[in-house]
């Protein structure tokens, strides 16, 4: 009972947390003030490798969607990135790491362009409508800033693409990653999008409240021929697709170039984000980290509420911030930031666990290459 | 299980974590995505007749610091907050609800004014840090905004004065409520308030991380022969004693005159304040709803984790926010928005339990009276 969660409002539930409790959820995590499932009856492992053959129904409404609105909203959402979005079409997916004017980090969505003055923004765990609505407000723009009441559900796994065709027509298999398309759910318009926070592929539907249960309810019974399950972002897939996860592998006092997030950042482009030019001279001075994967040796099934330290030959070199271990290379797997001198492929490095030991590895591409 | 909370470095540890898990803590709630202790061995009825008789030690590093420093520092705080702070002095700590333009919360931190252009606001769940930065940088204004390394600790209960005399000089007896005070621990000056989230007394101190595990097991060893135990927000104190919550009492759907937060909000003050117009609109046309209190009979033990429902003959009127047992007036005790003309004194009320049953009780005045 050490890391029991004490349920109040201010902890706000989703139009989906009733359904995964009737399912057993045994913990969760608080994502922008939201319950995010993170256990069912079945271990990590087990759950991950059945999302790597199967499909499962994920309660992520905690990925709250900020929605701006107006003649101004995409000048907005520019000031706030360093990725042009001026190519962007109506019905994109685009991954945007937000900074601030410093050029850190205080977010990484994914904007959905629902209009050309229409945006969602599919938020990790920080308050971006408060920073949007400042800086709207200070600037005296003429956008709405405001959460929707919008709860995103992923579908995830291999086979999530014939549990969406068979309910929803047989057209969305054509949805190619990160594009969107509208489906009807009981006379209301969804919006589905290619995408999820899995490497095993899948959807994500974002659905109003009203009509959230009932779209659980008919995934649920959709996928039962197909042994679907409840699940929840897998660390163990998690890692080893390289997706990163901002609190964890990155916080306010990173910036995105030593975040594995270069190519995200249009440096060169002629946009007007408020902190490209203190990107700019980051870049110019040059990165002195890299996010990095590391594959080692760990017998601990500690997690990683504090980062673990990282050292090469002695000499402290970074940290591991996200580690599992993976039952497919039969090690464990991590994610962190690593000195950019010690940030090469097969670089061997030390990893310091919280039980005092040592565990041995190397220093993985990202995503970490596949073993099968 | 159902309620496991699955740690990360997302959910950030405090100084103090390690102290309050080796005095078996046994659950924690999540605020500004830092764990705050929420049970320990005894029951919150037996904590809460310890909290009125004894003293506590409270890991409240979760009321994180923003610190705002400039020569524009006064003017942002001004412009986010409809209480006029003009006549703050240096050492004063401030009740602040904050507003955005349409006079809406988004926090009530208390502000600590530490030199004319050096503040800290220690704040409840939401990232005033990006609201303020966002503002600041939209008006280009010339100030710094940034999360402060201070994690505050709180010493509460009647015997909390003794307990901080005898360690910090007597001279702190005389520190009266809302003021501050400097100590030295261990050649590191600290904050010390006559402040904190209970009714029964008490300081908070702002301490560095550095220092603040020895602050902590100075203050409990020193405490022993006082009985004192580790603690955390007691929630039946803070029902009974009126003490709001952001997120549960109030969340970004609500402004501060339905809250009972108009005695804070100078309308009619000469101040920038952003929102305060917006404020003085829905002064003028009054206030639809008024922030209650309730006893009420409730034979459950159900937290209260979404709202309950509030009826007078038969007519929904608001709903409670929190609510819990309270043993000195065998009854339940809650706290919620009404409609105005179900919030006077007396009136009787039906309260919907998540049960399926209903309580009846009679509205009370905030804070609720004494019954000694």
């Amino acid at each position: 009972m050490a890391d029991g969660l004490q349920m109040s409002r201010r902890i706000r539930r989703t139009p989906y947390t009733d359904r995964v409790e009737a399912l057993g959820v045994r913990g969760f995590s608080v994502v922008n003030h939201t319950l995010l499932p993170k256990a069912f009856q079945h271990s990590v492992e087990d759950d991950y490798w059945h999302l790597r053959t199967n499909v499962q129904l994920w309660d992520v409404g905690c990925q709250r969607q900020i929605e701006l609105r107006g003649p101004d909203a995409a000048k907005l959402i520019q000031w706030m990135t360093p990725r042009d979005i001026g190519s962007a079409h109506v019905g994109d997916c685009v991954y945007t790491p937000l900074i601030d004017r410093d050029g850190y980090l205080f977010n990484d969505p994914i904007l959905i362009k629902l209009a050309a003055d229409h945006f969602w923004l599919s938020i990790a765990d920080s308050d971006v409508e408060l920073y949007a609505l400042g800086l709207a407000t200070g600037a005296g723009l003429d956008v709405s800033v405001r959460e929707a009441d919008i709860w995103p559900l992923a579908v995830q796994g291999p086979l999530a693409e014939d549990l969406i065709a068979g309910l929803f027509g047989e057209s969305l298999r054509s949805v190619r990653y990160f594009k969107t398309a509208w489906i009807d759910v009981e006379g209301t318009p969804c919006l589905i999008a290619r995408s999820g926070y899995s490497g095993q592929g899948g959807f994500e539907l974002y659905a109003e409240a009203a009509i959230g249960p009932r779209l659980w309810d008919t995934l649920w019974a959709a996928g039962q021929h197909l042994g679907i399950r409840p699940g929840c972002p897998n660390l163990i897939d998690r890692i080893e697709t390289g997706l990163l996860s901002f609190g964890n592998e990155m916080t306010r006092a990173n910036h995105p170039l030593e975040c594995g997030l270069a190519r995200w950042c249009d440096l060169d482009a002629d946009i007007n984000c408020l902190g490209l030019d203190a990107l700019r001279r980051i870049a110019k001075e040059g990165s002195r980290n890299r996010m990095c994967g590391v594959a080692f040796s760990a017998p601990t099934d500690r997690v990683c509420a504090q980062p673990w330290p990282v050292s090469v030959d002695g000499e402290r070199v970074g940290q591991l911030t996200s580690a599992i271990h993976s039952p497919r290379r039969h090690a464990h797997v991590g994610l962190g930031i690593l000195a950019t001198h010690a940030a090469t492929i097969g670089q061997t490095v030390s990893v310091q666990l919280p039980d005092g030991t040592e565990g041995r590895g190397t220093v993985q591409p990202l995503p970490f290459p596949d073993t099968d």
